[in-house]
């Protein structure tokens, strides 16, 4: 969680990057996956070979809850299986 | 492209709304591929069913070029081939 | 379930046809996230815009049961929502 | 190319294995994109973690060109950087 910061709106940060578009969008589908899992969705954006993820917890009043630290996790999980 | 605006930044700016996450990834995953093609990669933020997408030309100093145009005349297709 | 049938090898089995490759692929992705969260995952093969797959329960000595007339009916769905 | 053979049809053959079938699908989206790009397109074949793929130029006559050959190494390059 060393790469996850606090903004100022109190939610988790990470940013991403990648090789190029290409593996940004199919890392983007591999966390899509867990996401729909977890029933637990990120707020990202993207352009290029770069993700910005911002999580928090919609029914939490926007707070970073417990779901939010085990989508952080399995996000880096994915990513250090990437790169 | 009447559903495009133009922001304060003078990017092109338009929302797409889909049934759910697995509709909006499948969406960002054509249209991907269609950028990938045009070599012109938008700016897009998701969460959940809810797709924000800005476009500009970096090369030409940010501001919106034909290739913008191309590019969201492309994503308006393919959204209309889904809805 | 109209369109599909049952291969000599007791499978169920159904082609969908797409626009071009790219909108198989998108329907490749919606439809994946639907067999991760029902945790019963097709045979698929696919060129171009041809997508062909086969449903059995391997945990059932490879017949067809309830699990794959779901999954067929949720592919089904996801097309129709595309098409 | 060592991990490719020859089938009997005379088409290039290999199989690639994944962690689950998310990483499977994501390494099919990035190769779908290469895929793209190279205007040439394989058949392939999945279920769960495996993936297994064929390469031929229906244009000439099913043989294997060096369209072939150059998307089974950007495929090879791919599965490197994923494992």
């Amino acid at each position: 969680m060393q790469d996850w910061t606090i903004t100022t709106e109190g939610k988790l940060y990470r940013q991403f990057l990648f090789t190029d578009f290409s593996a940004c969008l199919a890392f983007m589908v591999r966390a899509g996956i867990a996401m729909e899992k977890m029933n637990h969705h990120a707020e990202w954006f993207n352009v290029y070979n770069r993700l910005e993820v911002w999580l928090c917890t919609h029914d939490a009043g926007n707070q970073v809850t417990e779901k939010d630290h085990k989508l952080a996790e399995k996000l880096d999980l994915l990513y250090r299986a990437d790169a």
